[in-house]
């Protein structure tokens, strides 16, 4: 069913890399699409303020706002708003940077530790049920060609 | 540089299909941020606008609003906004469903068959350059094992 590289011999390398492009876009909002769903649905929260929690769970110090404004730069979060409703909720606290009175940091409370624990632990079951067709040895080929291709600087010159 | 499958031989599944969804994610992301910058900065337009044009453009008899609601499930646009602001610049035609009343089909205007093969053209254009790293070997396996990864139902039983 799926396509083999033989009936795109003679396309331009541009049709090809378009064919990658759509693949990758498919399955990134199938996934991402889910794990919207699950999120809101099994812990009332968005992927925003996971992607948020996770970069402070992975910082145990605290990260700077605009740190954190760097993390969700391209997942359209407003991290001031976010991080406002984790204060809120008991999950993260608010510092100021020593030295820098117009500076804040962010960190994840214990209790925001171990909700992350508990949403991380769920995040990726909920991957490997939805990547349940990818077997290991496929998972590790794909893994290892896609590589870098998110890290190419892309402009030539 | 990348990871060979060997050291991770001994990780559980869910680990490599962790990494791998992490290394779509961030594939992905990295790419549209890009194509959101120059479709804004190039056409003073938008993904989720694009996505319509793109659908409607493949549609030339049109498609009904809960159609193309369906094409943007996942990106998040706002279907009937998205229409109105097409109406008013002269790409989209909305025009009543026969036999149903209440029932609408967008369809693009010459003017915006046009406009969107000049975006499409482009589009085609930077895919190739932000994945100029990757060669069409790579491309066409990276397409073929990315396959059916989206279109997996994910849920068991």
């Amino acid at each position: 069913m799926t396509p083999m590289p033989d009936r795109h011999a003679s396309e331009p390398v541009s049709k090809s890399r378009l064919r990658l492009w759509l693949r990758i876009l498919s399955a990134s909002r199938h996934i991402e699409g889910e794990l919207r769903e699950r999120l809101r649905v099994e812990f009332a929260t968005t992927l925003p303020r996971f992607d948020v929690m996770s970069a402070l769970y992975r910082n145990e110090d605290g990260l700077k706002m605009s740190a954190l404004s760097g993390v969700l730069k391209v997942s359209n979060g407003n991290v001031t708003g976010i991080v406002d409703r984790l204060v809120d909720d008991g999950l993260v606290l608010r510092e100021q940077v020593e030295g820098d009175r117009r500076s804040f940091r962010a960190r994840l409370t214990q209790r925001g530790r171990e909700e992350f624990e508990r949403q991380a632990v769920a995040h990726e079951a909920w991957i490997d049920e939805l990547l349940s067709g990818v077997e290991q040895d496929r998972a590790w080929r794909l893994s290892d060609l896609l590589g870098d291709v998110a890290h190419r600087p892309g402009r030539k010159g």
